[in-house]
């Protein structure tokens, strides 16, 4: 006998989970069409090569990587931003450009497991590629604001900054040159609070003047967009990133967003590839754990398969976190996940019964389990609770039926087909 | 640079071709789910062992396996029914049987690559776990002729056998050892034709009479299931499989389905796992394509891992074959995919406007791009053709504005609101 067990940090989906994962992968994709996005499709596995740059080594995020029978150095994808630039160089004559793509897939890296961290994970990433402008910024943060407010994951905020204030203020203190050593401080706030990137500042070589003024620039006054672009716009003038953020506010206020952003200068977005504005989310009731989407502008995707200049800006959703969220909120999109609307009972001495009742029934629009087993009536109904399916047909009589409730364990008698359906999808919104 | 390239055998899917096997996912998984079937995931990375069970050697499936940084063996899975059996077995205490579950996903064989083989592609099971009896049988196949039906493929058929019958008439011959050799000859019947099966029957040692007696067998009356039926009774009696034939074929006949089906004694599935009734599918348009959907009723799946014994019959829809046929079809799942229903020119001097606008279409149910590129007006409409977008809002005026209809080059003028949403609901039957 083999032992039935997955690798460590691999995980099954049960149908409960699955249900749930895919109903919010079908809403998000839903949103994503409704602007116009279209999905694509890469290999989960491509040349290391590919995915790493030439360079390679230290980026090495991890990989399942391994010599294929061909003797290609190969590896499981980590992401789908590096695979997103490949795509785009390979097939950039077959693409419109502003290319607005969306793809939802797993990703692969062989990091340590920990709580809530798992090698094989979903992502769901949207970009648009080939345009650097603050139509393209807004519209990525519309986007994220649309999929938040439909999944009623309540109150909300998008934190929104632009890497090149940082840079410009770390220009205007003579610090330049310890830009990588701020951000990565910088990044730390919301783990270690500001005396901890006070410390982090200190041993990377600022003086207490530069440590204050750093301190003073991600603390400014967040109490609405508006406000602190007015600080901003006071301390930097009419600046690029200035005039961005602004024509981005103006866009926000047209469409009646703009309460739900902060203009927050702590966000950094870490080391990553960002060049442009960055932004993470914020869930009011559940700022523990973290951000559900973020995201940024980068000015160069796919700048190591060609020589086409193609910025672009995007975020990515993290599911896993989402799904965790609305766990906690007793969203009902994650507590809906019945497996069929009704079941048919099975009937031994006439098999056909079953399965005609349960066609009847489709065709009225409702989900069907017909039972296929050998059990008796009771743990039929045990099936059927344990699938969460709230309703059974029992028996019929010329053309009624005898239907039992599984929740009030109550048999509702005489119903036509007609009336078993608008019983069943009264009770069912999906 | 870097060569943007991808492996041999694997591919890129451009959003023109997501959309469709999106849709067609859909399509099938709502037909599912309205049979009560419910989804599971399993890893994409499995313990070689798990995949290959102990002996592993000759059924290699050239895998892609390697040793992951931990020093496990581990590779890539070949299909879903191993991690099926791996799944029930492990999960065995969380699950309600009869278990219906269903996998769309992908799965990587190492193969040569060939016309229509590739070496990553995707394969949609579904099966029911736990259950041996006509009722599941003939679920499967309703399932089957349900998908079918609902993807209008144009007429099909669906052509049944069931093993155990070609073993017992091998049997009465007495030649039940040469079963492996039979088989494998009758599975390329509709390859090399009844010559070519007769030559291989006469190299594995059959006589004159018993090669012509294998081959009346799998040639009986095909005419309609009923007959065919018929004569097999009158063969070999009130049996196992013949009852369970009867029961099947009574099903059918209650739900009005059976003139799509055949019973045909050539369908083996070849050396496959199967231990009852066995299926294959053909378009009558397009026998050429091969079949659509197989697969049959196995008696012992995860029988490597657990002593339970979980009886089950599944099925299997080649996605990549339905695509080729349906756009041999010109069915309009594959060629309408196009990208949004409308789009929103981009103003320079008032970038609210566009978005704004994009966002009320979008309330009244309209999936639509505003173009957020920088182009001028007349490459914004070669950008919606190309993306097959039928409509592009050009300006406003209050509240009525100017639609330019992209296929006729016509402007549409004075619409209001409502008006351009009928107008492209009309359009689109998405």
């Amino acid at each position: 006998m083999i032992e039935p067990k997955v690798l460590k940090g691999f995980r099954d989906s049960l149908p409960q989970q699955e249900i749930v994962r895919q109903k919010l992968m079908a809403k998000v994709q839903q949103i994503l069409r409704s602007f116009g996005f279209v999905p694509i499709d890469t290999p989960a596995l491509e040349y290391t090569e590919v995915l790493l740059g030439k360079g390679g080594g230290e980026t090495d995020k991890q990989m399942f990587r391994f010599n294929d029978n061909g003797g290609r150095d190969v590896a499981m994808r980590f992401d789908l931003t590096v695979p997103l630039a490949r795509f785009v160089a390979a097939n950039y004559s077959q693409l419109s450009f502003p290319f607005k793509r969306y793809h939802m897939s797993k990703v692969w890296r062989g990091e340590k497991p920990q709580k809530g961290r798992y090698r094989e994970f979903w992502q769901c990433d949207f970009d648009m590629v080939g345009v650097d402008n603050a139509q393209s910024d807004f519209e990525i943060l519309l986007l994220i604001h649309t999929c938040l407010s439909q999944m009623k994951v309540g109150s909300f905020k998008v934190c929104v900054s632009h890497r090149g204030l940082l840079n410009r203020y770390l220009s205007g203190m003579g610090i330049s040159y310890k830009g990588a050593d701020v951000l990565r401080a910088i990044d730390k706030l919301s783990k270690i609070g500001s005396d901890g990137v006070k410390e982090i500042l200190a041993e990377a070589g600022l003086n207490d003047k530069q440590v204050s003024d750093v301190l003073s620039f991600i603390s400014l006054d967040k109490s609405s967009f508006g406000k602190t672009l007015g600080i901003l716009e006071g301390m930097f003038g009419d600046c690029d990133e200035i005039v961005r953020l602004k024509q981005i506010y103006t866009m926000m206020e047209s469409c009646r967003i703009e309460k739900d952003f902060i203009l927050d200068t702590s966000i950094t977005r870490g080391l990553d590839y960002y060049t442009g504005i960055v932004y993470e989310t914020l869930l009011t009731d559940m700022p523990q754990i973290g951000s559900i989407c973020s995201g940024g502008r980068y000015n160069n995707l796919a700048g190591l398969y060609t020589k086409e200049n193609l910025p672009g800006v995007g975020s990515c959703i993290g599911m896993d976190r989402l799904i965790a969220a609305l766990e906690e909120l007793n969203s009902p999109i994650v507590t809906d996940s019945s497996f069929a609307d009704i079941m048919v009972v099975s009937d031994k001495n006439d098999l056909s019964w079953s399965e005609n009742v349960a066609m009847k029934l489709r065709e009225k629009g409702l989900r069907v389990d017909s039972y296929v087993g050998e059990k008796g009536l009771g743990q039929q109904f045990a099936y059927a609770e344990k699938n969460m399916v709230p309703y059974v047909v029992v028996s019929q009589s010329r053309d009624c039926f005898s239907v039992k409730e599984i929740a009030t364990r109550k048999m509702l008698e005489g119903l036509s087909l007609d009336q078993i359906a608008a019983l069943v999808k009264n009770g069912s919104d999906d």
